[in-house]
């Protein structure tokens, strides 16, 4: 049983949902060392999230950010928390829609996501900046 | 310290939210043998979702679908994903809203699950087929 | 490698969102004595929620309760499953948004938070009383 733990650093990215699966396997070459186990991404952030969806048309993650700014609408009349801004209360309410933390599988020395499933980071600011993200490997 | 994983598949079911408890324990008796731990489900599909609900009142499942219709609306007009049809879209971003992925202590031989609680399997699409959920258990 | 599991009952709170880091922490001294590892929270109600959201301003937590009643609106006309009030059936669908459970990483005997992240309970009842928290502390 080994465990193992990282914090990666995402680059900063626009407003919407992005790909990033690539940069953050690159980031943990250990997986390929476990026959089974779980690995765990936490971002340590209140205005981002991570989710697993799907990884080959880009107009998905737009519609993403479509749907999003609908359902949490930029200030909101209802919103008291606006000091920093009409992105600010929404990017809270989506970090938590989607998730801080996603658990992946991982079976002969990858991770066991579906045909076409990819990992999302949800990045809710208008300039939110670099992202950490916690990865946890535990496994055999 | 044991690990177990297996692929478990769950058989086609209509769009709508589903109980199935019973059918993914079946194949998972290993569980028996855990004093403690976890066990982690993830589904390996973009278009349908695993989350933990009421187990008793079917209404409690027909209403989530209801709901889900309202906020998430097929052929909504900002989605640009509609080559597959008008529940494509809508399904994929169901699947991040509830999520893929699903972690239940265990206890004795056991889900530590409340007693109202059961898993639900969202189907987002009209026509999903079976689905795939990769099942992996740690414990001792 | 250790496991550690344990029940943690929350004290009664009003409907909304609550900080309840320090309750929760207050009660799992084990987390001190591990490396690395995970811990992972579950709630065993199906009308209640854990999330990971903003730990300063009160404001945030008002906002998000104000935010999931407009979208998931009390006695809303397509909901069947009402015998036990208006609140109950929103109560089941948020529970499913923010989720029942939570993992978190441990590094150096503490939760590896970002600095602004704090755990909330969502209690989507009116009257929901002592929540039940299953924690499961693994790591070395």
């Amino acid at each position: 049983m080994a465990w193992h733990q990282t914090i990666v650093q995402l680059r900063p990215r626009a407003r919407g949902f992005h790909l990033v699966t690539d940069e953050l396997l690159a980031q943990v070459p250990t997986v390929r060392s476990l026959r089974v186990g779980l690995a765990h991404l936490f971002i340590q952030h209140t205005s981002a999230s991570l989710t697993i969806n799907e990884n080959a048309d880009p107009t998905v993650r737009s519609d993403f950010e479509r749907w999003t700014r609908e359902v949490v609408p930029d200030g909101a009349r209802y919103f008291a928390h606006d000091a920093e801004g009409d992105d600010d209360m929404p990017a809270h309410i989506k970090a938590s829609l989607f998730g801080a933390g996603i658990t992946i599988p991982i079976r002969d020395g990858t991770l066991a996501l579906g045909t076409w499933q990819g990992i999302y980071l949800g990045e809710h600011r208008d300039h939110g900046g670099s992202r950490s993200v916690a990865v946890t490997l535990m496994g055999e």
